[in-house]
């Protein structure tokens, strides 16, 4: 499950591994009312995210690591969002990853300066959806998600070659 | 109720504000254990948080606005403990309030611009304690304690002297 952590919208999107190939379970847009305090839109996001990760029971929860191009006020909002969606994951236990933009866009489009535009198309063609998601912040949830399942993917089989032969040793 | 929020360390500090007077109810630090993952820490920070709020009953929780002199990475960090923090006081329907720095060193100290050491020693004068805290997290959590509780007390003031006389009107 990717989360794409902000205190007016949150996207998420719940992605398939299986037998090589991806696909799309759930994705959208927890919409936190504006005209609220944080702290209620605080609870609005972790409650509806408890709810998510009930009913999927993700393995892994993929975040996008927020580090760069912003200022400490943005970054300080993004990083309350981004809490109680780490703490939504935690209560399940259900472990948190991140990985830079750079990252998921490499994973996504297979260049690390892709647009925007272009990793939106590509979660659409990688998932096999209709037509891209139309939302920005689905969109990014699902690309750090497919991220996230293409690294696991690749650590397994890593992990697999690793492994000595069954009957040697 | 004052929080100051950090991923390793979480100050908290109790002040109760009784006929013109401050004192200190509770105070101390939540220590997160730095060898585990951050989403375990920050559902360490939560789980404190929310019993001593459930214990207190605060009124309000204060924060220190942390939007200043941090870099992205740092503040991202502490937006996250914010968060949880946050979610705690509103779980159980306690109003946030934010102070900035300035503002609760002139509270405490009598100026904007007071040192860290002067915003201690005077929380321990303030509240009547034996020694100043030792702790500089419980220190700056009853700072912000305490600023709110002279706002609090104002704006009270401001509504007595505003509402009508009885009988009149």
């Amino acid at each position: 499950m990717g989360i794409d952590p902000g205190v007016a919208n949150t996207g998420f999107g719940v992605v398939r591994v299986a037998g090589g190939q991806m696909s799309a379970v759930d994705g959208g847009v927890i919409e936190a009312p504006p005209d609220r305090p944080i702290e209620t839109r605080l609870a609005r996001i972790h409650s509806e995210l408890e709810k998510l990760i009930a009913w999927h029971e993700p393995a892994a929860v993929a975040l996008e690591d927020l580090y760069f191009g912003r200022n400490a006020r943005s970054a300080i909002a993004v990083g309350q969002a981004r809490g109680v969606a780490m703490l939504a994951a935690a209560q399940r236990r259900v472990p948190c990853f991140d990985y830079t933009p750079q990252a998921v866009k490499l994973a996504v489009c297979g260049s690390g300066s892709a647009a925007k535009r272009q990793v939106q198309q590509m979660v659409g063609t990688l998932l096999g959806l209709p037509h891209p998601p139309q939302s920005d912040h689905a969109a990014d949830a699902l690309a750090v998600a497919i991220c996230h399942g293409g690294q696991a993917r690749h650590a397994r089989a890593v992990a697999a070659s690793e492994r000595p032969p069954v009957g040697v040793g």
